[in-house]
């Protein structure tokens, strides 16, 4: 078979669906020939060409060149002009075409087949020489750019310099000639050729890499690149090029958006070079008088009928470019259209509304991530901004304040009514109050799933992390930005007002406007929809009684995951979580837990209130105690102090407590083991609460969850620790309530004794972050040295602490999943780790046949369309 | 069946075999009776019946105790006594039994069926009514002591302070009654039975619990209890107890050890009442004129037949327990002797050439331990010592030295002349110079495989590590061991002398002689038996040329892992390593990797050379870059002056280096893969080693390893990296050499991708250290506080560290074996943790199927044994 596919209204051998072999381009256009939309005719070479290309040492091979020739015949008859012919030249643009818009990335040349004496004979022809000469500099400059690289900034002013037309034309031949080391080809199969390779070329460009790396593509796939016919929108009042959105991509209101040049080509609109015409009256204009609708009233009603029956026949928003010809429409392109994420909502309610799409799709139209960042403050689109750094974008929304460096001063200028923005190297589980003051933090250090940008996502805190950028100096109270090229560091003081945008990872000086998000009944509908169709659970990580309301109010069907650790956090409670880790005997411990079991009670009984019959999994304490010690030799003595303890001895203490590696230290059931006494009291907490709430009548599905679990035995020892307490309490409290028991699996030997560990185990919850630190021997608090370098280098796909690592830590997961239902065949199992907000490791719970994800509360509608979306 | 199996001289139910039935001592006595060795009759409880015991309320169940009573019938048939009789009395020892010897864990009764009224008729009887006071006597005592846990010292005392042996009676009688609650049994079943529960009581003892738990024994085995007639050593100067062994135990020399008490019984030669006789002339004489040799000629002849008989039929070196009643020899018990690793290492070879066993039975009898005990100085058993502090026994072999505290001192000391023991709260690589330097290393922090410990293992230094009853005080340079009871704290200070046993974790005060281990013929025999039945090979870890010679001389049949890094912590070479990290031009790094290359390929020709034509697998740098510099803010200033750098500028460097989790940090392939002009750097050192030598005749076998490689791409990177630059040199010496290229399998996910990473691998080297940490979640620096709880409730086998965790470690290793060989049925695959040198790893290593282990060089020959126990 061959591999020109070619097109012409009517009749066309690809379609849409073939855009792997076609490009976008060139599967579109077949495509509107398929469905009779008036498009001019011409032909793709498909990517196996482009293969081809590559492997024929760059060039073209013959039988290729033989084909594109007779391709060419078959339009000149078509079109009853000749290719290369001096008086009424066959024009045709050649675009190179990938399976997704690559925009900017890609080379394109129209007017291809234009010499000299040709642009004397159209321009006679068309009675205006002076847009033919035009056109002919312009297609200089381009195949200089395309073909040979050269400046097309330098090429564009050489024209306006120049003293008239033919000076210019000379001036341009003559830096081309040395630019290039060759004449300009007055042949027009050389300028065809020329231009096909420049196409091949532009898709192993450095832009093209970034974007194909970025986006999982291939090298390997290649790009097409499609031949078509010129019409001409420059020679008469009644014709034009333009470009439109069939619907407003900022709001998905559904109206014509879009730009119209009349008497100009695609590439002069492009290049901006006279200010176009809106499409519709309603469209404001930019000093212009009038619009295609009132200008040119017959050609507007023709471009809506057109733009009806495809947006009815792509069953989407669509982008279309079109050419006008002396009164007749021709379509040269049409996509999807790229559309804000309130826009890419409504669209999707909206094409259901009107009969044009139906659920599934819709729910396929809007990206998860676009919902998420619904929900959160953005930065006005239309401010200016002055961005003086950049990190990693890890949780969306945007924030301004007065900068401070640490939680308390966050707390204190909080209370005092400014709002803040806190800036550390990193945080610590510490911080979190402050964190939760402030507007925004930014951290120097970390990565997407750092302590700070999961806190802050939990949180719904903006966050940028990872911003390498910036030098934090503690003592000064300053951070700096080093300066890049001669000028002078940026030095931001304590108290100045900064923006950090957490969609973008950009930090910028001063007060930027945001825009609040607004959900309503779209969102509601869209998610209601997704609800019907996904069969995977969503529960949300929720630590406070405040989480948990959040969780509630986005649809969470449940806790599953609640940090026991951050209720010991607050202030006044992790002095008696200190006194509990520096008692000296054992009475004095138990005094200790006795003081925190009615806190720990108080806040179990409120989220179970809150979550009444949902299920609430709470994870017994997992982080190393010393996260609980000051770090700083004042805080010691302060403490110390508190304590009525010597100084040296609470020091002594934290010191021995200290861990090289606390990730893989004494944290999690080996807590649980070494200290049972701990454990007890918040088994009872939970329990006393449940029993509580029952006396009152309302049932609750408390759950317990053991973390870091790595053996049989040692779940089998905790979890008669738990059943005993639980028997206790329903003696000591006359009353009877069910607590079902899990294990974290997030050791990778705990996936691969999982048999053992179901047969204890009512559920299993991955904790896919630690699994993947464990999996991959990679820390995600020290990763960002590494992992960027990692995923730009394609050994790793994608960053394995956003989407589930499926060939290592996924394959772990597989093994739990059947080595456990193995054993317990009703085992409950999901994911409480970052990953369960993730599109990807959604969509890959669903193939595990997972029953639950759960995520922060932000991000649990999100989820619920992942879930829906992995379903369909 | 039965579950009581009687035994006579000449006719027995069970055998050798049965330990696990009948305990060590009723199957040796069966098998004693067996082959016709005179011992009393009697019969064993079965283990089967303890489980009863125990379960039956710990009550003996009534059918038993008619069994038992119609075996005690039986008895009084052979004996021609009757158990209970006033005149007469049949009187029998009961004994518990495990399946292996537990030394003064289990509870024995003799004499039992005594009382008051009997004790008088044997007095009269044997005319000695002195000897049976002081038996019954001995009975009340020890029948108190095991049935009730009375104090047996003071019901001894009690007996000697009365004043007279009626007074002694009623008093003891009295005691007994007021502490037991009851008057003593006079019914001689009432004793028998009581005897039998205090048997199988001792089963759950605590000392017993510990030993259990010491040699992975479960409760649920039981004990057996051998219930078996009296003969009497006590009653004529024919007659005596004695117990000896048939070789010398310390020397392995074949002569007669032992002693033997003339006219008195067995529990009285243990207690060491009056000075026993030696058996043989040579023997050394303490305080008595003869020997039973010569005493009791006749006697000492059939004990010399007896003992040839035994050792020849158990093919052992025994240990024999004989009573002789009025020149009447019973032999009572025999089982293998303990040994010193000398002696054990002798009686094996000298077994096999006295045509008694054959070589493989003498590899079984000696264990690899005992190998790698011969090679370090051992303290003098026979000398004094008093213990201040005890931590875990991390390298064997013992020293003496002054106090020091840090590295830098242990290497100024040393050239001054001065022995020295290194005491820090843990080490680093820095401190490896100084570990060198010193006799010792001890450490109040880390566990069995901590820095420490594996670094003093790889130097053949003693270390005791994770000694936790110290307090290191680095300002005042002491330390510290807190009283334990009233008593005053030990202060130990710089300078003062210590001693340090590696063999058992014992810090002692002062210095303590020393024994120095002597090989011999007999060792090299053995090992070489050994290298005659092993497939698998043994390689050592060594990273300098004294470490490769030492391996050479211990049989290393190659270098499994040849650590970059060390190359680097040389205080002349640091320097350069700390001037390359802080660089902050391009070309300052090229300029150091320059200076660097000359001393890493001089490492690598010395190295070379010493291997010759045996395998040199060569390690690419594996820590993270924070290791190379210094600490202190001191140092830092100084290293800044060095360098002509601010201040201020390595301190933040350092700063941005340190890493939360270095374990999971920016290390391993992942610095060839952000800077691969380091690991050019050394590829290039090695390869022109191997050139430079090739010149000169010398074929050499260099093997390049990646360590914590996780992925195929970062394989394959790597790999051309190595490739290229292997070709590159071999175009700039015009010389080719064969370098083999090897992941190191570290991380879990490394295992599960094994596919991939063998199809570009000539081998694999498993990291065993690296994987379990990730495997099981646990850091080997900071396991120290929860994993010996993790042995001790049996959640852990073992200590992962020191034998492979075979369900999980285990589990992700032969993934990584079969899916390698899969891809790449070549492959070669081998060990070079600190497993390499365990025996149950070589073991588990020898079922994997690997080609080799790698170990430390003073592990090798013990290894060379395990390797060949595993294969037999």
């Amino acid at each position: 078979m061959t591999d020109i596919y070619r097109f012409s209204p009517g009749t066309a051998v690809g379609d849409a669906t073939m855009t792997a072999l076609l490009g976008l381009k060139g599967a579109s256009l077949a495509e509107l020939c398929r469905i009779g939309v008036k498009t001019p005719p011409g032909f793709t070479l498909t990517t196996e060409i482009c293969k081809q290309y590559f492997t024929s040492r760059r060039q073209l091979p013959e039988a290729v060149k033989t084909e594109v020739r007779q391709a060419i015949a078959a339009l000149e008859q078509q079109t009853g002009k000749r290719f290369g012919d001096a008086s009424d030249p066959l024009l045709v643009s050649v675009r190179a075409g990938a399976k997704v818009a690559m925009p900017g990335a890609l080379k394109s040349v129209i007017n291809v087949g234009l010499n000299e004496k040709a642009a004397r004979a159209l321009g006679k022809k068309h009675n205006d020489p002076e847009a033919t000469t035009n056109m002919y500099h312009r297609f200089i400059a381009a195949y200089g750019e395309a073909v040979y690289g050269m400046d097309r900034d330098e090429l564009d002013e050489l024209c306006s310099a120049a003293a008239d037309d033919d000076a210019a034309t000379l001036q341009l031949l003559a830096v081309f000639a040395k630019h290039a080391g060759r004449a300009f080809p007055e042949s027009a199969e050389d300028q065809l050729f020329g231009a096909i390779g420049a196409a091949f070329e532009s898709w192993r460009s450095p832009k093209a890499e970034r974007f194909r790396v970025a986006n999982g593509m291939h090298e390997d796939d290649g790009v097409a690149c499609t031949i078509q016919a010129m019409v001409y929108g420059c020679f008469s009042e009644t014709s034009g090029a333009g470009v439109l959105f069939t619907r407003d991509a900022n709001t998905g209101d559904k109206r014509i958006r879009g730009e119209f040049l009349q008497k100009g080509q695609g590439d002069e609109l492009r290049q901006g070079v006279r200010t176009p015409l809106p499409f519709t009256k309603a469209q404001p204009k930019f000093g212009v008088q009038t619009s295609v609708e009132e200008g040119l009233p017959k050609i507007f009603a023709e471009i809506v009928a057109v733009k009806d029956k495809l947006e009815a026949h792509f069953r989407d928003m669509l982008e279309i470019e079109l050419t006008v010809e002396n009164g007749e429409l021709y379509v040269l392109q049409t996509r999807a259209a790229t559309r804000s994420p309130r826009a890419a909502l409504k669209v999707a309610v909206d094409l259901v509304k009107e009969g044009i799409t139906d659920e599934r799709t819709a729910l396929l139209r809007v990206e998860p991530d676009q919902i998420e960042k619904l929900l959160h403050p953005n930065l006005d689109p239309e401010a200016k901004r002055r961005a003086i750094a950049k990190g990693l974008p890890a949780s969306p929304g945007a924030a301004s304040g007065a900068v401070v460096f640490n939680a308390e001063d966050a707390i204190h200028q909080t209370k005092a009514g400014r709002r803040v923005v806190l800036v550390r190297n990193e945080t610590t589980p510490e911080d979190i109050h402050g964190m939760n003051a402030a507007q925004g933090v930014l951290t120097a250090r970390g990565g997407m799933t750092s302590h700070s940008a999961v806190v802050a996502r939990g949180l719904g805190r903006s966050c940028v992390v990872g911003c390498s950028d910036i030098r934090v100096d503690y003592n000064q109270k300053i951070f700096t930005v080093p300066a890049k090229d001669g000028s002078s560091d940026t030095v931001v003081r304590e108290g100045d007002v900064i923006t950090i945008d957490g969609s973008t990872g950009e930090v910028i000086l001063g007060e930027v406007r945001t825009v609040m998000p607004q959900l309503g009944d779209d969102f509601t509908t869209l998610i209601g929809w997704a609800d019907k169709y996904r069969k995977l659970a969503v529960r949300a990580n929720a630590d406070t009684p405040k989480d948990a309301e959040v969780a509630l109010a986005f649809g969470a069907e449940g806790i599953g995951l609640c940090r026991t650790e951050h209720m010991f956090y607050r202030p006044e409670r992790v002095l008696a979580m200190r006194e509990l880790i520096l008692a000296r005997e054992d009475h004095e411990r138990k005094a200790v837990l006795k003081k925190l079991l009615p806190m720990q009670r108080g806040d179990f009984v409120q989220i179970l209130t809150i979550m009444r019959d949902k299920p609430v999994t709470v994870r017994l304490l997992d982080p190393p105690l010393h996260e609980f010690l000051p770090n700083s030799d004042e805080e010691v003595a302060d403490l110390a102090k508190a304590l009525g303890m010597p100084t040296k001895l609470v020091r002594q203490k934290r010191d021995a407590l200290r861990e090289m590696n606390p990730m893989l230290g004494h944290r999690g059931a080996r807590l649980g083991i070494t200290w049972p006494e701990l454990y007890q009291m918040q088994v009872r907490a939970l329990c006393e609460a449940a029993c509580e709430l029952k006396k009152k009548g309302i049932e609750t599905k408390p759950e317990i969850m053991v973390p870091l679990v790595m053996a049989r035995e040692e779940l089998a020892i905790l979890r008669k620790l738990v059943l005993e307490t639980i028997e206790q309490v329903s003696i000591d409290m006359h009353a009877e309530v069910k607590v079902r028991l899990g294990a974290m699996i997030e050791v990778p030997r705990a996936a691969l004794v999982a048999k053992e560990l179901g047969a204890l185990s009512d559920f299993f919850s991955f904790g896919t972050n630690d699994l993947t630190q464990a999996a991959l021997g990679v820390s995600r608090d020290d990763a960002g040295k590494f992992l960027g370098a990692y995923v730009d280098a394609g050994i790793l796909e994608r960053d394995p602490f956003v989407t589930i690592d499926r060939e290592g830590v996924g394959e772990l997961m597989r093994f739990a999943v059947e080595r456990g239902r193995a054993a317990n065949p009703t085992l409950e199992l999901g994911i409480c780790g970052e990953h369960g907000s993730d599109t990807r490791s959604i969509a890959f719970s669903v193939e595990l046949g997972l029953d639950y994800v759960s995520c922060s509360p932000y991000r649990v509608a999100a989820a619920r369309l992942a879930a829906a979306r992995a379903a369909l």
